[in-house]
């Protein structure tokens, strides 16, 4: 393999951080996404929400161009070790948030559902909680991506069951609601799609923090329990 | 860059070969399991429910496997063009996969709580036209892998649009259902959330779909509308 020149050097460097930077800046977009669809949702700000409907299609052009300057960097480059772990880990992660940014959207959607809708309506439902873990979730893994810090991810993963026990009492709330008086089944069904984007938001958060570990330590716990298993040469 | 050997290049083809093949492996399985959760839906076969809960751990580990030999392929052998457009297009596949995978799961869990429950009742909801439509398009979508084939990338879009047009039908049913009789309405809330599986699952294989339109044309089509935008650059 040919060395690569000072020159090469660092450029390649330079290709690095910036998808590592672009990584950050498409997360920071995609965090402001969560928390405008939220709060356009709790208060009803209809210019907020559409907002963000417009704003996701930024988020899908960050993910081509980011993926594309990985291709680049492997075609080029032939990273390896840690540096080849970076460039999966972007790859990787811009997927999850761009689904992050999906959830935003539809959260939006259904926000203006419920606003505009004819008999505006919202079921007296806390999403707060759920959501307020999310977003926190999604900052961390982040956080541990920008500092490379795999501290964080036990509690990342703790939280993730903490949403998903969240969404599972939303939903016992909502039945109640709906068994109680049926006209509210249409706009209990929008609320309960929306606190399943806000357990989604969740999956993808702790998904980033995995690759997270795997940057940083090199290995794939996401199926941790069974990798030794011989189950996957298969038949 | 130094020029492969002959000897080489042959260890890298087959190298291209194996991860091929094993998205096609993988994709089988997959197929398999989405087909024996709604077969097991249908018919009440909690044996086989089972099996598609058990069996969702082996196409975990496919994905882990075949992950891991994209990156030895990226670090080893510098992939370019087409080369490096497959490779890219099997780590994208085996993550949408193993995400149908997970659906199947879903359902075949979901199966369980409306066949083994208290008091089975199955709310009379045809599933059976969406179900077959996303399964349709995940074969067709693992057939244009497997041939390097793109014509049927329209019909699978398209096929995408009724699948998501079923759901709503779906949904609205389910919505009278519940209205009619609320004591109907958490086993209705399991029959919404397979249909919304079901939905997904023809997500993931239209985005399969959109990457082998980029394995074989070298573009990236999902956001085809706004490729020029000057969106992406941000500030």
């Amino acid at each position: 393999m040919a060395k690569m020149s000072e020159h090469t050097h660092k450029q390649f460097d330079a290709e690095l951080e910036a998808i590592r930077t672009g990584v950050l800046q498409m997360g920071g977009l995609v965090e402001t996404q969560v928390a405008n669809a939220l709060e356009g949702l709790k208060t009803g700000n209809v210019g907020l929400l559409d907002r963000v409907i417009e704003g996701d299609h930024r988020i899908n052009l960050l993910e081509v161009d980011l993926g594309e300057a990985c291709q680049h960097i492997i075609a080029k480059r032939q990273p390896a070790a840690v540096d080849l772990r970076l460039v999966m880990t972007v790859i990787k992660s811009i997927s999850d948030l761009e689904r992050i940014g999906d959830e935003a959207k539809k959260i939006a959607k259904a926000g203006k559902r419920l606003h505009a809708g004819e008999v505006p309506f919202m079921p007296r439902v806390e999403l707060g909680y759920a959501a307020g873990l999310a977003l926190d979730m999604l900052r961390s893994a982040l956080d541990g991506f920008a500092r490379a810090d795999v501290t964080n991810a036990p509690v990342i993963k703790s939280q993730d069951e903490e949403v998903d026990a969240s969404f599972k009492g939303i939903m016992r709330q909502l039945i109640t609601f709906m068994m109680e008086d049926p006209r509210t089944i249409s706009n209990s069904l929008e609320v309960l799609f929306i606190a399943k984007s806000i357990e989604r938001i969740g999956d993808h958060a702790k998904n980033i923090s995995e690759y997270v570990v795997f940057l940083v330590q090199g290995r794939d716990i996401r199926y941790a329990k069974s990798a030794q298993s011989a189950a996957a040469k298969g038949e």
